[in-house]
C-alpha cells in the first residue's frame, strides 16, 4: 500500500502501528522518528522499525505516508519542522485523541499538494514506550477519521484502507462531534480516574498502604487508567477544554444529586439510578467493545 | 472444618462460597437459603448446593456456620428471623461490604452463646445471581475480619481458617477503619462509575449509540463497574454514609482543582498531578492486586 511510511513518535501507538503495518504487508519500509537516539535504538533492537532517526527532515524525506504519533501538544512544531521536506502528494495523518485542535494547528503548517487526513484510532493500554507496542492493539477497535471538508477523497480512502488493513473498523465524523463523543467516553473517565487516585495519594501513609492491598473492590481499574502517559493526557485536556468542561459540568450535577440522596438516606433514588446504568453496559457489550 | 454450613443468599458471593467450601472439603453439607424457590432450583441444578430452602429457620437449624450473603439492608430482618433457631455455639459471619452498620444491626439480634464474626471478602465481579458463582473467586484476594472487641478468639480463628482455606489472605481490622478504607477503594469508585455512566445515559440518542461504539477509550471499564447489583450498592451507600461523604468531599475538591487547571490552560498542574498517580499503581501491582 505504501512504499515508505514515517512514524513520528515511537511510543505505544507508533510502535504498534509499525508492527501492524509490517505484519499486514502494508509498507515496504517503516522509518521511525523519536526525540532521543536511545528510544530509536530500543525500537530497532525490538525489531519494530526498518530504520530510525532523530532528524524529522530525514524521516519524512520521500515518505508516502507520515503518521504523527506524539502527544498532540507537539504537533504544531512537528508539522513546521517536517513541512519543507514533504514529498508532493504525501499523506499526513495522526493518531491524536483530539481532532479539532489538531486540524487547527497542523493543517495551516502543511504545504499545498500534501494531504492531511486526521484520525483517531481508539485503542490503547496504560503502558508507554516502544516496548509497550504490539501488532494486535488495533484489532476489532474503531478508528474515527475527521477529514476537513475540502479533503481529497482518494487520500481519505487510502487512510481508511490502511486502518482497515490492520484490523480496525472506521467511521468518518466531524471533528467537533468527535471531540464531544470522546469527552464522555475517554477524556472524562481519565480525568476522574486521575482525580480519585490522586485523592487516595493524599491519604495518610498507613491508610495508603491499605489502599494498595484492598484495591480489588473497584479501585484497581481506576489505577490502571490513571497510569496512562501524563504528557499525552495533559495535552488532551488542554486541547479539548470546552467539551471536557461541558461533560464535567453534567457529571458534577449528577454526582451532587447522588450525594444528596446518600445524605438524605434516599434509597429509592440510588437504586433507580444504579439500575438504569445497566442499559449502557448492554449497549457496550452488543457493540463488541466490552 | 464444618459439618453443616448455611448460606443465606445464593448470589455471586454465596454461590461462589458454596462451591469453594465443597471444593476445598471444608463443609460436609452446604444448605442455601434464598427468597424464591426459583433461585434455589437454579442453584441446585447448577450443583452449587447440597440442599436449599426458602425457610430461614430450616436453613440455620443445626448449622455450625451461618454466612449472611444477602444485601446488607436485609441483615437485620434475617438476623431476627434466624435468631430463635440458631444452635448454641454456632458461628454467624457475613460478607457485607460495610462493617460497622452490620455490627450495629446484627449483633443485638443474636442470642448469647452464638458467635458473630463479621467479615468482608474483597472479591467480586459485575455479575449477579447463582449462575455467576465460581469456586476461584476468592483466590489471592484479601478478606477483612472485623470482630467486635469481646469476640471469642476460637471463633475468630475458625472463621480466619475458613477464608484462608478457600485461598484468601486475611486481616483483622477495626470496623470503623474498614469502612473508611473501603470508602475510597470500593464505594467511591462505584459511586463515580454509576454517576458517569448515568451522565452518558442522559445524552441524546444519537450520541449515546456512539458512546457504545467508542467505549474502548476508558469508558467501558466504568460500565463494567456500574453493572454491579443495584440493591447491594444502594445498601452500601445507605450504610456507610459518613465515610463515603467524607471521601466524596475530598474527591470533589481535587476534581475542582483539576477543572480549574483545565479552564486556565495550566498544563504544569495537570502533568504534575497525572505523574504522581503512578506511585499508587505501582503499589497496587506490588501488592499483587492489579
Amino acid at each position: 500500500m505504501f512504499d515508505r511510511v514515517a512514524i513520528i513518535g515511537t511510543g505505544l501507538i507508533g510502535a504498534s502501528l509499525a508492527l501492524a503495518l509490517k505484519r499486514h504487508g502494508l509498507a515496504n519500509h517503516v522509518v521511525g522518528c523519536a526525540r532521543t537516539q536511545e528510544t530509536i535504538d530500543k525500537a530497532l533492537a525490538l525489531g519494530i522499525l526498518d530504520s530510525g532517526t532523530t532528524d524529522i527532515a530525514a524521516a519524512v524525506n520521500n515518505a508516502d505516508f507520515i503518521m504523527l504519533a506524539a502527544p498532540v501538544g507537539a504537533f504544531r512544531d512537528l508539522a513546521k519542522a517536517m513541512a519543507p521536506h514533504l514529498k508532493p502528494g504525501a499523506i499526513v495523518s495522526d493518531a491524536g485523541s483530539v481532532k479539532q485542535a489538531v486540524i487547527d494547528t497542523v493543517a495551516p503548517e502543511l504545504p499545498a499538494g500534501v494531504h492531511f487526513i486526521p484520525a483517531h484510532p481508539i485503542a490503547g493500554t496504560e503502558h508507554s514506550g516502544p516496548e509497550a507496542g504490539f501488532a494486535e492493539l488495533f484489532e476489532g477497535r474503531w478508528c474515527i477519521l475527521t477529514p476537513p471538508p475540502e479533503s481529497d477523497p482518494t487520500a481519505i480512502e487510502k487512510v481508511t484502507q490502511m486502518w482497515r488493513g490492520i484490523g480496525m473498523q472506521t467511521e468518518i465524523m466531524d471533528a467537533e462531534h468527535h471531540d464531544k463523543v470522546l469527552a464522555i467516553t475517554s477524556h472524562l473517565p481519565h480525568l476522574i480516574a486521575y482525580t480519585i487516585v490522586g485523592t487516595a495519594t493524599d491519604l495518610e501513609a498507613h491508610t495508603k498502604s491499605e489502599v494498595f492491598k484492598f484495591a480489588a473492590g473497584g479501585f484497581r481499574d481506576f489505577t490502571r487508567i490513571a497510569a496512562s502517559d501524563p504528557v499525552m493526557w495533559r495535552d488532551v485536556f488542554l486541547n479539548n477544554r470546552e467539551a471536557v468542561l461541558d461533560m464535567l459540568g453534567r457529571f458534577t450535577e449528577d454526582l451532587s444529586a447522588l450525594q444528596k440522596a446518600i445524605r438524605n438516606g434516599d434509597g429509592k433514588t440510588l437504586e433507580d439510578h444504579f439500575a438504569r446504568t445497566r442499559e449502557i453496559r448492554r449497549g457496550v457489550i452488543d457493540a463488541k467493545q466490552a
